[in-house]
């Protein structure tokens, strides 16, 4: 709205001491209950105070009439007070010397005109007294590395290397704890509300200094300033990914802008054309958002566009190389020496062709030797595997569900066969032992009881990093089964999945666009 | 490849009485395990025959030499044999009167030259005997009716009244499972393979005249014959919802195609044409596939393509919009006597447009008036509601988790705060009763613990449900916490929900694109 041009205290912001929330409240939901509740829920070190004129204590804390009754100096004042109560309260931390407050209060720009001039009255005088209005209308911030949840929903992202600012408190939340079940960890978070006096520009240029920062994350709805934006985002994009989710694209999009946050979305055009010049990495779709801001903050870049395809049946193969064709990329040419590798050990059906389809193949082994191959090739920049992850629930699956459910159904139906049942069990058990070093080229051999534990997660995972670290190249699971609680023990054990081979491919694409323009 | 033109007995291949399974083994993983598992674990109701020279018993079944020593009369025979061996077996069959048998083996067209020719040979005879071919290279069919599954993987779809064709038995059986996970019901499923004798246009007869099946769907890579499929889908279209995923579209997913089914993809603007010419429903993607098939087989039809949003947050609203503008679907301009009908229970600082944005308004009873209010405007087709499904999750993560963690943390750290805690949170309690009907049209009034068993995932199914049947209109819910078992019991429960907002606002638009086609 009117940005101001005093120097920062990103410091204080980022690794208060103390902290104040005026409005601090008892009452169940309200904004002056949910903030104190995620700050002291979320393991904040420093001190906290709470400030409310109608209560003698806050979730058991004393409760203090002003600001000015505190005797410490304050590094953050949070505000959960109606907007007409905010500049009386914006003069009061000044006095005390708060450089940063937060300002959750909405009915400022993006209700209309008498907002708009109050939220400009705000911004004036924070500008004159040098004050970092984060908001107003904002979901509030997190900063991992004090430990500080100052967020409007309860929300504890995991701690990492990821910037993420947004210009949506609700969608910048959701997408926290999107992030969570992907094992992505964050730095920061701001929700950066209606901007009355420090945009996403600033943040950004915080975030390009912050050692603790490696990957940047934005949706972004309008800027005041985009020569501004375009510089300083264009100085880090090369060092730090920036990667953008556009909000207003369209017509109806823009009108849903300014009932948003009052801001001008501006032209799309005007912002592709700036995005590509800074080169910034943009999502369609908050889906897609969320699989690249994965992907950029756990995975090597690769060195080239070529990516080689593994999996289980052809039809998904053959959604993987429509997707290639889709998204532009080049499915690598298996040179001969590499399909005579993988000739001495798959069964004779194999494809002989990437994507490299196993038909069902189900020795573990295998697997493993035909992704190390393919990592390994000169001719493979990328490997994307789908069907084969998540060995826990596939053998968890496929075994035991397997069995139980016939013993279910011969108990209710037929028990009088259990017996034979169980020894015909037995017996093939002990021949899939004693088979396991068979090799039947022409067709399936089941699975090698021997080779158990490599159907863990664990064994696979840990593979998979070892291989990357020794290639440096990435390499993208699919991971169909999709299932919560394993799906984010994978990623935050460093691997990176998605749950349709289509995400996948369009993620590798990006990852090579971008490995691309940084090296040119 | 020779596809018969014989009278097809579908009765007894979807509801057989007799099932033998030839190449019946013990041996762990193998098809010969997997496919009798399957059938017994699904509690299949008829009789089962084992057929393996080599064994006196198979899963604690007698095991029979050939097929000719089985007595009774056969409706379908299963062959998990080699390829090689499947020829003499196909004429024991036929010679017991058997009209359906289910191919596994690969090894056929889809490796070259040799294969394609055993298979014509297979075809050839199979057609001169009257036998329907299912494969080879399959992983099996489903039938709801007969509690019949014939899955090369351990696979118990729901039963419903969606009928699925796929020419990738590994991707049809994943999508299974991701159906059971959104809740969609099954009818049929038929792995075709390779397709020999009986190809998808022949299926899919069957299933226009299968009372069981309402909605179909269909994963296509390639026809023997497109103008008999054009007309027979064409003749379905209008009653029973053709969804298609089509693999194969550029160069290298046409190679894949080749490599996969050995079938030819053909050119994709001659598949497009005809799915238009058809009014077949075109997903572009597997997730945007398992969106349209949940969608059409859950929700009634719109009447028109006006769409109104109802969001928690500004940023999902403008991405919602945004994905309008994309798609061409229109936001409902909401008539003055609805906002006046909005304005009289929501905050002043509602988005008095659409999307319309509750800005984290707690109320429960504001959700559901508010739905109300906008799926029973005659300006509205159709309602997407995003952020405040799943109601027990939210309840869950937003009451207890938010109390939990500040308890453990002070347990923690300030463990003297503790009773002057509780005491606070018991003020609040009380004064968040007392308040309930307190409106506070500038701010947040909280959490009205009155309204309790609403915030329960059935309230919120049971009212949707309600208000679908009485107002015709499909009401899509984006749940974006997306979790599993939860998102399945909402689903089953009859409420279509998606993960993302863009993914929701694409289903709407082709719900009504598709009840466009079918008015016109």
């Amino acid at each position: 709205m009117e940005i101001g041009s005093f120097d920062r205290d990103w410091g204080r912001l980022f690794n208060p001491r103390t902290i104040a929330i005026v409005g601090a409240s008892n009452s169940l939901g309200k904004w002056g209950f949910v903030m104190p509740m995620s700050v002291i829920g979320g393991g904040y070190r420093g001190k906290l105070f709470m400030v409310n004129p109608n209560e003698s204590e806050v979730l058991g804390r004393p409760s203090y009439a002003t600001l000015a009754d505190i005797k410490d100096d304050l590094d953050l004042v949070i505000m959960t007070i109606p907007a007409r109560k905010v500049a009386p309260a914006l003069e009061q931390a000044a006095a005390k010397g708060v450089r940063n407050v937060l300002v959750v209060a909405s009915n400022f720009s993006e209700v209309g005109d008498d907002g708009a001039a109050l939220e400009l009255e705000l911004a004036r005088a924070a500008n004159s007294l040098g004050v970092t209005i984060i908001g107003p209308n904002t979901m509030g911030i997190y900063s991992g590395s004090s430990s500080l949840f100052a967020l409007g929903a309860p929300n504890f992202p995991l701690r990492g290397g990821v910037g993420f600012i947004s210009q949506s408190g609700n969608l910048g939340v959701q997408l926290l704890s999107w992030g969570k079940r992907r094992g992505v960890g964050f730095s920061r978070f701001v929700g950066s509300g209606n901007e009355a006096n420090t945009e996403v520009t600033d943040y950004l240029e915080f975030l390009a200094s912050d050692p603790e920062t490696h990957t940047i994350a934005l949706y972004l709805e309008g800027l005041e300033d985009g020569r501004r934006f375009l510089q300083v985002a264009g100085s880090i994009a090369r060092t730090k990914p920036i990667v953008v989710l556009k909000g207003g694209k369209g017509d109806q999009g823009n009108r849903a802008v300014r009932s948003h946050s009052g801001a001008l979305a501006g032209s799309l055009d005007l912002f592709q054309g700036m995005f590509e010049q800074a080169g910034i990495i943009v999502a369609d779709t908050s889906e897609e958002f969320i699989d690249l801001v994965t992907a950029f903050s756990s995975l090597p870049l690769p060195g080239g566009g070529r990516v080689a395809v593994l999996t289980m049946g052809g039809g998904w193969g053959v959604v993987a190389a429509d997707a290639c064709d889709r998204e532009g990329l080049e499915l690598a040419a298996l040179p001969d020496s590499l399909v005579e590798e993988l000739d001495s050990f798959l069964p004779t059906y194999w494809s002989r062709g990437n994507p490299v389809d196993l038909v069902g193949n189900l020795r573990r082994d295998n697997h493993f030797k035909a992704i190390d191959a393919l990592a390994r090739s000169d001719a493979v920049d990328m490997v994307v595997i789908m069907g084969i992850v998540l060995g826990t629930e596939f053998f968890i699956n496929n075994v035991i569900f397997t069995l139980l459910r016939p013993l279910y159904q011969l108990l209710k139906r037929n028990a009088f066969l259990l017996p034979a049942f169980m020894r015909s069990l037995r017996q093939g058990f002990k021949k899939s032992v004693s088979d396991r070093a068979v090799s039947n080229p022409e067709g399936s051999v089941g699975i090698n009881p021997a080779e158990l534990w490599n159907w863990t997660d664990y064994a696979f995972t840990g593979h998979l990093r070892r291989l990357m670290q020794e290639t440096g190249k990435p390499i993208l699971a699919v991971s169909m089964s999709e299932h919560k609680k394993r799906g984010a023990a994978v990623a935050s054990q460093g691997l990176f999945t998605t749950p349709t081979p289509e995400r996948a491919i369009a993620t590798a694409a990006t990852l090579a666009r971008y490995a691309d323009w940084r090296n040119s």
